[in-house]
């Protein structure tokens, strides 16, 4: 039937770069429980930059909230559940939701799009490079169309050295995507 | 194989308003970031009423929150990342993820429903009307089995003057969705 | 196109009983209306313990957080809206958001999940068994592989008796899902 075209379920990969440049107020720890360790009742908003994998622009912004779960004292480390979105200016966002550990990588599943993401599905790796400043992720996306060609980019290695390039941090026009989020 | 059918993908559009109507004790504005002014760390819970895009009959409520991200004083409005559900009675309901500006129309992911939007997927389109009282959405809805009839209505054009038709807004049994969520 | 592969339609059912045993200082109920019953404002992060259906293996933990939208009189109960995870060890996650009632049975849009949940859609049926310390779950599960073997159990039937095994609550090793999530 043409009128119910089939939803692509290939895999296209998608590689971006969250740092926390300590200018948005983020993230605000909300020490509700009351406890003087990290502890359930604890809500962290937050707010980040998101650049491209290649670190060459700036794409735009995280925004959720970790829900802090358990504090891990074996582990140094704390359990949140995070439910989130990805911002990519004009091309729409990404939405996703899972675990967030201090001291290990995650998988978080992928619960929707818009724009060019609109119908996305599948999951994302949440690579932690320096707490809580710079993480790396890769999208695992399946359901939509292929991707804009501004957003296949060959990701610099994660290492604790890696910055946003200076055009894509001074957000020069040619350094973001288009209308980037901010 | 007869077992694995596929998911519909050809896309229906849902037309719905929320009104709040101020007897819902909504939104309870938690200005947890401290701040006087709109900041991260500020949460909102909200639920509002929902009508059929015709405004002839109540459907149900609408139920999340939305997290205060950053305040844009250049747009004299507030970015806010909100989570939510839309309620439609024994209809079943939709959960939805984007972003809420409060000075321009976003679009927000589909990222689930249950009963005759179970398997939902795809966008609904926020149009505001009059802030924080009066929005319009049209979903754009994939995944799902055709709409029933109820549901598939012309909807009134937003505007600054729309209400619910005094039927819907009193609840009469004719001017509701079945068992309409409360 | 053998590079897109079709997404799984077809329904698997996945039974799951979460549990309270007041070890994990689960629920924090923040009262943030300032009310003197439960209100509009409160909200209340959780994590409790899952088992496998047939209550012989520790499966792993809930994650997430309850809104607060209505307290319901004549219900005698309260109206939250769930967003929140259920973990599975080496196995992934599901994520869920909808309507927890306490006072009747609700089913939940399943949103996305992680490992062989990957890609999940459906919705989950919640039934609740000893308000607030007993559920029992059944996913209606779409868009993910065939369930391993030791997810697919003879569920034990929901009644007010209903505990894990000794070995199972002991988390002894036979007794767990792989790197059972705690």
């Amino acid at each position: 039937d043409p009128s119910e075209p089939s939803r692509p379920a290939k895999v296209q990969e998608l590689y971006v770069y969250e740092f926390n440049e300590r200018d948005r107020g983020s993230p605000a720890y909300l020490r509700l429980s009351q406890k003087s360790v990290n502890a359930l009742g604890d809500l962290v908003p937050f707010s980040n930059k998101l650049y491209t994998g290649d670190l060459q622009k700036r794409a735009g912004i995280t925004a959720g909230i970790c829900l802090l779960i358990e504090n891990k004292p074996e582990k140094k480390g704390d359990r949140y559940e995070a439910i989130y979105s990805f911002y990519f200016g004009d091309y729409g966002h990404i939405s996703v939701q899972g675990a967030y550990l201090t001291y290990e990588d995650t998988y978080l599943a992928v619960t929707g799009g818009s724009g060019v993401f609109e119908g996305a599905y599948g999951q994302v790796k949440l690579q932690q490079i320096v707490f809580p400043f710079k993480l790396f992720y890769t999208f695992y996306l399946k359901g939509i169309k292929d991707l804009p060609q501004e957003l296949i980019v060959k990701p610099v290695e994660p290492n604790l050295a890696v910055e946003p390039s200076a055009p894509a941090k001074a957000c020069e026009p040619h350094a973001t995507l288009p209308n980037f989020t901010n």
